[in-house]
C-alpha cells in the first residue's frame, strides 16, 4: 500500500497558479530586479522564466506521456538546462510570462486529460542518469521544481541589495544562501 | 559621494507587489500546503504572514520615525518575532492576506509621504542590538526581508514533498536548504 503525501490535486493546485505568482512577482519591474543574477554563469529572473517554458516543452508532459506509453523501456530524453539560452533571444519578459501561462494552461490540461488513478503513479519510467523513477515522483518534482525556481527568483533578487542592508546582513539568511 | 544601487522608487517597486505575491502564491490554497512547516519551531507560509503583518506594525515605518525624529538618541525598540503567535489566533489565511495588503498599502503611503531625498538615506537610528545602521539600510532591508520570506515560503511548500521526488531529490536544492 502507498503511504503518501502525494495528491494530484494538491500538485495541480500549486502547478497552475505558478504563472499568476510569477506575473505578481515580475511584470512591470524594472529591468535592474529582473536581469540581475548571482554572479557568473547562474540565472536572473528573466532565465529562470525561460528555463521554466522549455521544462513545460521537453521535461514534465513528454516525460509523463514517455511513462505511460513505454514504462521502463525507453529513457526519458536528457533534459538541455541551458535552452533558454536560445529559445529566449530577443523575447521581453512579458512576452515570456504569456508564454509561460500559456504552455502551462495547456500542460495542465494534458495532465488531467490523462486520467491519472493512484495506482499509475506507481508506474516506472527510466531517467537517463537517475535511473528508475515513479510517475508520481515526477509530479511531485515538477510541484517541487516550479516552488525551487520561485525560491530562486526571491533570492536573487534580494542580492541585489546584498551590501545595502548594512549592519543588518546578519539577521537576513536569504543573502548567504 | 554615495556610490549605491538603492534606490527609494525600485524598493518602492518590490514593496508595493509583495500582498500581491502572497495573494497568487497562497489564496484559495488547500491547508495542507498553507500550515506545513519546516519541523518543530519552525513556520509555515500562514506563519509569515502573521509575522509581515506585525512588521508593518511595529518594524518599518515606526523605525524609519525614530531615525528621523530622534536620529541616534533613541534607540528602535525590539521587534518580537514571535508577535504572530498571538496575534493570528482565530483569523483565517484570507484574512491575513488582506490585513496584510490593507497595512502595506498604508506603510507605501507613509514611506512617499516622508518625501525622503537622497541625502535622508545617510541619516542614522541606533538599532538595539547591531548599532549605527541608515536609513537607506533600513528600507534595503525591508526589501530584501520580504523577499527573504517569499523565499522561504516557496521552500517550507516545496519541501511538504521532499520523499514524493524520489531519486529527484539530489538535482533539487530548494529541497536540502
Amino acid at each position: 500500500m502507498r503511504m503518501s503525501t502525494f495528491s494530484l490535486s494538491d500538485s495541480i493546485t500549486i502547478l497552475e497558479r505558478t504563472p499568476a505568482v510569477l506575473r505578481a512577482q515580475l511584470d512591470g519591474l524594472p529591468e535592474c530586479w529582473t536581469t540581475c543574477n548571482e554572479g557568473p554563469k547562474t540565472w536572473s529572473a528573466y532565465d529562470v522564466v525561460g528555463h521554466l517554458i522549455h521544462g513545460e516543452r521537453a521535461d514534465w508532459i513528454p516525460r509523463m506521456r514517455i511513462v505511460l506509453e513505454h514504462g521502463t523501456t525507453r529513457a526519458f530524453d536528457p533534459f538541455d538546462r541551458f535552452a533558454q539560452e536560445r529559445e529566449s533571444v530577443g523575447k521581453s519578459l512579458p512576452e515570456l510570462l504569456d508564454q509561460f501561462a500559456h504552455l502551462r494552461r495547456g500542460s495542465i490540461a494534458d495532465l488531467c486529460a490523462a486520467h491519472l488513478r493512484d495506482a499509475d503513479f506507481d508506474r516506472r519510467g527510466r531517467h537517463p542518469a537517475l535511473g528508475e523513477v515513479r510517475l508520481g515522483n515526477l509530479i511531485a518534482t515538477w510541484v517541487v521544481h516550479d516552488l525551487g525556481h520561485l525560491a530562486q527568483i526571491a533570492r536573487v533578487m534580494a542580492k541585489r541589495y546584498a551590501s545595502e542592508v548594512g549592519p543588518w546582513r546578519e539577521y537576513l539568511p536569504v543573502l548567504t544562501r
